[in-house]
């Protein structure tokens, strides 16, 4: 016996979760099916209404249901600090180890010209607009590149010729 | 700072999942949100039709779309051979294991008079009705009681006495 087409579709689509292999996916669909079909219902919603309202912030590019997001519109955050990082989820692990008070900038992954991602498509050029103008004097590179991961404190002006450096 | 509304739902929803806790839920959110927002649109569509056309087999209540499942329509299983159950991903579990080629029946749980699950609870009218004018010469128990989960084997006639003692 195999699954029948629906429920089979409803494993394939399970699985599309990250870290749900074959037999993770075989128990959710069984538990929503057979226990929780309000479960399912909500979750369905739930993941429409996110896609249809979750954005990125204009001015830092976190995930975000506004045009700014909480942060960049919290007047309380210091605007002279600006730590650039790789994703929201970066923002988000920041933001819940606490102690940083300034504000983020969400670079689109790292430099990898062998994979067609260089300045351009990550993101360069959008955080020298987010610079430019700014009162931001010290930026914190908190990217993992390839030779290590701890956070890199730069002055302004040292970043700048790090930028045309790229 | 928080996650913004419609992420904490999203995060919220995920937690529906059995085995997906908090920290989980998250990453699967950012993920989908970040990275795929086509596979969360296709999870949606497909809990909303499996919802919706997944139902239960009329002969023997496991999940199917159909009003009988491909098992209970398949003439080349052994009528004569009823195996019971007490869910359907026991049903999956034995076909997947192979080797039996008879009918189920699927009880909904197991008798627990303190839970108010008594053997009409259970679905044993419906067994009965399933049993009367069928071939069924041999009926396998194969239910989890508190004593032991080994399946026991038990002739016709002599199922119908044990009903009788419930």
């Amino acid at each position: 016996m195999s699954f029948s087409p629906l429920i089979r579709q409803m494993i394939e689509a399970l699985r599309g979760l990250p870290g749900v292999g074959p037999k993770t996916a075989q128990r959710m669909a069984l538990h929503l099916l057979e226990r929780d079909r309000a479960a399912a219902a909500h979750l369905s919603k739930a993941l429409d209404q996110a896609i249809a309202g979750v954005g990125y912030c204009r001015r830092c590019r976190t995930l975000s249901e506004t045009e700014l997001c909480e942060i960049c519109t919290d007047e309380r955050r210091d605007a002279s600090l600006l730590c650039v990082l790789q994703s929201p989820a970066d923002v988000w692990a920041v933001e819940q180890a606490g102690g940083f008070n300034g504000r983020y900038f969400v670079l689109k992954g790292h430099l990898s010209p062998i994979d067609g991602m260089g300045p351009d498509e990550i993101g360069v050029p959008a955080l020298v607009d987010c610079l430019e103008g700014s009162e931001v004097t010290e930026v914190i590179l908190a990217t993992n590149d390839h030779h290590g991961s701890h956070p890199v404190w730069i002055r302004r002006r040292d970043f700048w010729s790090l930028l045309d450096g790229l």
